[in-house]
């Protein structure tokens, strides 16, 4: 099955109130996990834009970063993270981010049951 | 949990007979999934290398192409693709892709059991 660009589902809102949108396009849509998760998305956050501090509970999310440059809230503790690292935020956890850059960050993100 | 890029384990390999070498490097390990999958990578093909021809089985595969163009085949049925399209082949299907581009391919692969 193949999915086009133009084809995919992109929504804009505000995050856990976080500052300004986070842009989103899903790659899968929540159907088509078999189960296993409920979100796979491609996200950009312009510069000052982010996803507030929010708890997860009986899933677990990964952040992949592909663009940009953002501050990660791991649990209370900021971190600067930049392309190609990678987040994990596991059930029980808490979590943020903002674009702290000049640039749009772009960040992959999976959200799976735990 | 953060995970440097520089952390994060790396590797090229011929991939189902496919031409060249598949470059990739892991966001998550197999252990990190919960049980609820086994891959999630981002994949790097060169002009003229690729995937070859493979069946899932248990389980299924998502690639989203991030940069570069490619012929997928889904099922036996080529079709080209290209940046932000989605490509899923469920479980008992079979595919393959190859860089029929000049510029890297780029794609975030997933694998989660079915």
């Amino acid at each position: 099955m193949i999915r086009r660009n133009s084809e995919r589902t992109s929504f804009a809102k505000e995050m856990f109130g976080g500052p300004g949108v986070m842009k989103a396009s899903q790659i899968l849509n929540a159907d088509e996990f078999c189960g296993k998760g409920r979100l796979f998305n491609h996200v950009v956050l312009e510069p000052g834009a982010g996803v507030g501090l929010h708890r997860h509970k009986n899933d677990f999310e990964v952040y992949y970063l592909l663009k940009g440059t953002a501050t990660y809230n791991d649990n209370g503790k900021e971190v600067e993270v930049g392309p190609g690292d990678v987040m994990v935020c596991p059930d029980g956890e808490e979590h943020s981010i903002v674009n702290t850059g000049t640039t749009d960050v772009e960040i992959i993100a999976l959200i799976l049951f735990s």
